[in-house]
């Protein structure tokens, strides 16, 4: 069975900038619920920085792995609405993805192959199309269509390059007494936990350092005690803590902010 | 086959002000899916300001007409609760509607035939009903009933007016040189952008005058560049915007300032 | 028929301090949309202040009893997530719950029996386990399948204990001239409504005194018209208001705030 052929009943989630106070969401949702009334639609979070396309790629990137295959994703984070860049429908190791040619991909399609097509085709997006909500009048219409089981390949020309933004990818110095990576804070969550772009697959880090300030890893947050500790998180990243308090301003680290993460040699 | 035949496993869309930190909309979903555990709930927004019955009118109008027909839609902004004002079930436009009678049904009413019916059934509404949350104990089962099928005429005595309160139009100057409309922002978005009650079906307006500044009146945001501009928005409603920026700061823009949209003779 | 043979198409309740702008809901729903794409998850909320059990255990409580019997309640305010601490599916009032071993099923459990067991089995729980998100890797797959009919006798050891915190009682005062309870504020609303721990079943109090100042008893907040009020409210808590405005504001209360409910004798 190939991926479009699971077709009936299919989950939508949905990742925007638009906020839960407006009527972006609700408009986008109605849509979708015209055209596939059987479709599960699941908010990923609508919460996104205004127009900050990174930030929306790397939360795409974190949260469609533990959805099921065939699972649409539709990301809509789109200063650029309205004007020449593309709406495109994408099926990237066996998931489908709505977005615009921005940039917003890039996390996903790092070391991924893809196939990909313009959002074109009327039949498959609303008629009465405006230049400023191109969420509900092209991404929220297509979706749903291929939740009801539509190719791909129906929805437009293909498209042979995508737009990406570099992925700055941590550095390995190979010290022979202090080997390390060397990367960056990527995201400050909700409790004021830092997330650098830092993976650890294997051994635990030996320490971690920041602004100046030698952590310890620890194995998980109770360990950290009163002080900021660093622990590989749930996506196999290095995560700089406080149990209980908020690391990002003890610490005064912002998006961007350098780690060192000390390893094994 | 009438509104009332679609009756099984229908969506029922929640509009309140009752924000996200309280038990108030995880209440009124038990409830609804304890009558109706088939029924699919949309959240249009729990964000409206407290008690604030014109934000979520404007709000509950900009988000029925994108869902299906026959859809319920259950709109709780209602400072008034447990004195005597009304709670309504309505058919409106080919939806439902539950509401208190309050005004909220003001933009949705507009121009349109209704009919309507107090929400008094026993048999419809929870038993032990409290004087200060009739969103949970009369909304909720009765939108979840009316989803099994109930008629709308069951539920208590019809009502033959409802209240509403004044929509300012925008007035239209027929100027020879300058023909223009005067009207007013309604809603500023979560990007700050500042919408009016100025709709534009037709040609794109000349120019939009606010705070004594002409702005222009561009295709979509990416062209606005970096000064505030103006565009006919996915309402068909002129909007000021800045692009990537807050044009209701830059331009100290509130719910009630008055624009002037320069139009064509 | 027992709850557990209750067992396709079930409800699951999500309740946590993930907030909305980072993946820990998305990646939960994922992975029970993998498990069993038929369950319908309802968001209680995930606004809980960061690691305050006792508000979560509170929402919880007043929550859960709206629902359907056997809906699958996933509780996660975790700071000690990783630790030594037990990781429960429960049995209680015909509802089925999931939480840390922390305290966070005080409320619920008052006055209840409960079945409880450890999940433990491997069976039931992601194979990657990270020692930072348990919400994911433990709560949210045990959830799901128990959504699928697997009983919780098969999750792990049965639990003879379960950790709760002491819940303040108010005091019951037989002054025979002015009996009265006096409890505290245990919840402040979206509206500044102080909510105190003061059950009232029977007769409408007399008077409420809080901050030193003495407030009528009125049937709905309409009655309180410029002035902060109390009111019996929908959960049966003496709660203290202020029509249109903020009460916890006005009188400086917060959680923990004394007040005083005066009863006849």
């Amino acid at each position: 069975m190939t991926l479009s052929e699971l077709s009936s009943n299919r989950i939508i989630t949905l990742l925007t900038d638009f906020g839960y106070k407006d009527s972006f969401v609700g408009q986008m949702k109605g849509v979708m619920l015209s055209i596939n009334p059987q479709v599960t639609i699941v908010d990923i979070t609508h919460d996104i920085k205004n127009h900050d396309i990174e930030e929306a790629s790397l939360l795409l990137w974190s949260n469609y792995r533990y959805f099921p295959k065939g699972t649409i994703h539709t990301a809509v984070v789109d200063p650029g609405v309205g004007s020449e860049r593309k709406a495109v429908v994408a099926e990237i190791d066996n998931h489908y993805f709505l977005f615009p040619d921005n940039g917003l991909i890039s996390y996903v399609l790092k070391d991924k192959s893809f196939k990909a097509f313009k959002i074109k085709n009327k039949k498959y997006i609303l008629k009465q199309k405006s230049t400023t909500f191109q969420g509900r009048d092209v991404f929220a219409p297509a979706a749903s269509w291929l939740s009801k089981g539509v190719r791909i390949e129906n929805f437009g020309k293909e498209i042979k390059n995508l737009i990406t933004f570099p992925l700055k990818e941590p550095k390995l110095i190979k010290d022979k007494e202090r080997p390390k990576f060397i990367g960056h804070v990527i995201h400050i969550d909700k409790f004021g936990n830092a997330i650098s772009n830092v993976s650890i697959f294997r051994e635990k880090p030996k320490e971690v350092v920041v602004q100046g300030i030698s952590l310890p890893v620890v194995n998980f947050y109770v360990e950290g005690g009163n002080s900021p500790a660093a622990v590989v998180n749930s996506d196999n990243l290095v995560e700089i803590f406080l149990y209980k308090g908020d690391a990002s301003k003890v610490l005064n680290i912002n998006k961007g902010t350098v780690i060192e993460v000390l390893i094994d040699g």
